[in-house]
């Protein structure tokens, strides 16, 4: 069963993160979520294409250039 | 009852976007969702902590400044 993602969760959802580049073109979504009660660690989870889910290491340079990737494509939507 | 969010949705999400800065300590998560077949638009939607989700502009520049916000707080996890 697919776990389910509620508006809030009740405890971390990253055991270990991928360490290593995914293309931005294999990446459907990026969540990004708050340090708080529930989980003292910023997490940022990936959904690909293929529907795996990935934590990716907040801190690594190349999460930041996929984010900004998607952001950039989104000035083509004005 | 809530939405679901699953891995793949088959349409857009948002049908408007919110224009006025959100504090991000008022933000849970913000999920950033590539344009693709189900959607032409890239869409940025901000869970807040009341359990609300906000469709966020992602051409806005505070939008980028929250997720910088997020990921900079993740450099204290190291």
């Amino acid at each position: 069963l697919p776990m389910a993602r509620m508006g809030s969760e009740l405890r971390c959802q990253c055991i270990s993160t991928h360490s290593r580049f995914i293309p931005p073109r294999n990446i459907q979504d990026v969540k990004l979520t708050q340090s708080g009660p529930h989980c003292t660690n910023v997490e940022v989870i990936a959904t690909l294409k293929d529907g795996r889910e990935v934590c990716l290491e907040p801190t690594a340079n190349w999460v930041k250039v996929i984010i900004k990737a998607i952001l950039d494509k989104a000035q083509g939507n004005v």
